[in-house]
């Protein structure tokens, strides 16, 4: 087993290159684990909820909109925290699986919001967020036998993506 | 019809701030639409081709190693002017559905390389880069009647696709 404190100096199987405290290069990893999925985020602010959103039927149980931005900027750093977390127990090289997965979902997270807000295609969307469930659902799975809180970060996340879908699969239902 | 210069300064439909000269706007965008292409592409960048590809079956017309590094480089690199210039004819308020079409081939883009070099999952990555196909070729199409350039900006990208498809298919079916 890969102790943490000297697998977090590598990347992509290089060799530590001894230039920056093990500390710092731990610090600027999970700096750049947030920037990518804050990044990810970023790409869905391009399109906001507007005046087509506002005229779709909801359903009773749809939750006010102020509580999004909240929620998702939680979710996003826990998703990062979880990231460096299994990134740290080797890098890329050691954990190419779990962290491809966690790539992949973040991917499609930040597709959903340019089909259904940009595009207007809630069906496409709906279809959409199912492989998002699936690719996160197996992020956790694989997550979990590497690092345990990393495993569990991950769960307000599924959680929040399982009501989503059922969100959007009342969205598109209620309005066709 | 939308004058390019009065809509340069435009995002998500705010007005003109009037705090830079247009020009200047117009230049910080393009940088923007390359930082986002580039971005995309880093992320296939983290997973390279290693061992696991190295003992693939290879079909006859597989492309020396080297030629992806330059191809993907003016590909990334006409995809954002493609982008910008479209962006430039009214922001993301008057080209919504184009430039939403564009965001979900570029996410596409970067989900194949977590899934061929991260997951090693040659068929899924096959289903994939055909969605990739046809979401450059939905974005051509809806490029075309904004910037007829955009439009042809992106057709040596959708031949690449093309051949990549094709590669794809072959590297799973000769490896199964």
């Amino acid at each position: 087993m890969i102790s943490s404190s000297n697998a977090a100096g590598r990347i992509n199987g290089s060799e530590e290159h001894g230039s920056f405290p093990s500390g710092m290069k731990a610090a600027l990893a999970l700096a750049g684990w947030l920037v990518l999925c804050f990044g990810a985020a970023s790409l869905g602010g391009i399109f906001m909820p507007g005046e087509w959103y506002a005229t779709l039927k909801k359903p009773s149980w749809n939750p006010p909109g102020w509580i999004f931005g909240p929620v998702w900027t939680a979710l996003y750093t826990m998703m990062a925290v979880a990231a460096w977390l299994v990134w740290k127990r080797g890098g890329f090289a050691a954990q190419r699986k779990p962290l491809a997965l966690f790539l992949t979902q973040l991917a499609l997270n930040a597709i959903w919001t340019p089909l259904f807000f940009g595009l207007h295609w809630p069906a496409i969307a709906f279809a959409e967020i199912v492989m998002l469930w699936l690719a996160i659902a197996a992020t956790l799975a694989a997550f979990r036998p590497v690092n345990r809180a990393a495993a569990w970060l991950l769960a307000p996340y599924l959680v929040w993506v399982s009501f989503a879908t059922a969100l959007n699969f009342a969205l598109w239902r209620l309005n066709t």
